[in-house]
């Protein structure tokens, strides 16, 4: 069994906080894009919430590859980069519920607004395969990094 | 002549700011990373300080599409994504002198730290190919997205 690739524990409060993480994904030439999200990190994986209908589904559903980076706005030389594959893209609850982009507007405390696209919500699951954490305290000469990064699949 | 491809003047301030930048980049195997970055906008281009030692400076020699993104931090609705081609890499000044990755330290509130890697240290030119402006102001029922994208080459 794979080693599970984790968040340290000085970095915790970087996935517990509503931060905005900056979602990098391939489109179909082969170019990039980074687009700022709302996200979940349950402890293993990362979910964010999109819909069926717009490019970055697209995106991941030809390359999964993706990567995540994180800052902490309190201090801009901490940050988490957590790079991985979108393990599965899930319709987000019935039609018209949307319980976890739901569940995320509550978390940004974004709740009220109407969800127009309730329908076609889906909920994208990220497997980490690395998790990278930077620090670099008033108090140290050098940043610190501390890396988490599965062993390749055989 | 291709038309410039500029940033909206409604997010101006996004790039006057000294605000962090998530950059995405194309790695040897495929697979992606983002890394919040310093920068500058100098009404026509992205310029970034790197050193050509290390993992980013590989990938954009090998694959120079990348994508940059940005976001209000008063205001997580608001944010600017930069895509385009990095079109030159060029030494950060004379040996040990860094003078861009100085001016970088200064608008960025971080004068003073010792510059270790000036030696090594680069400066990386993108040339923006499509900027996208997104807005969501409290009194908006939908969130306003502006784009300005270059002509592909004939």
């Amino acid at each position: 069994m794979a080693e599970q690739v984790t968040v340290p524990a000085s970095h915790q409060d970087m996935v517990d906080r509503p931060l905005i993480a900056h979602f990098a994904t391939v489109r179909s030439d082969g170019s990039l894009q980074s687009n700022p999200m709302w996200f979940l990190w349950d402890g293993g994986r990362v979910r964010l919430t999109h819909t069926s209908t717009r490019k970055k589904f697209a995106n991941v559903s030809r390359e999964p590859r993706v990567a995540l980076s994180i800052v902490d706005p309190d201090n801009s030389q901490r940050y988490l980069e957590i790079r991985g594959e979108v393990e599965s893209i899930e319709d987000d609850g019935g039609p018209g519920e949307a319980p976890f982009y739901r569940s995320l507007q509550e978390r940004y405390g974004a709740t009220g607004a109407p969800i127009r696209d309730a329908d076609v919500r889906v909920v994208l699951t990220i497997r980490p395969t690395a998790i990278l954490a930077r620090s670099f305290d008033p108090e140290d000469t050098e940043p610190k990094m501390q890396r988490s990064v599965a062993a390749r699949p055989a």
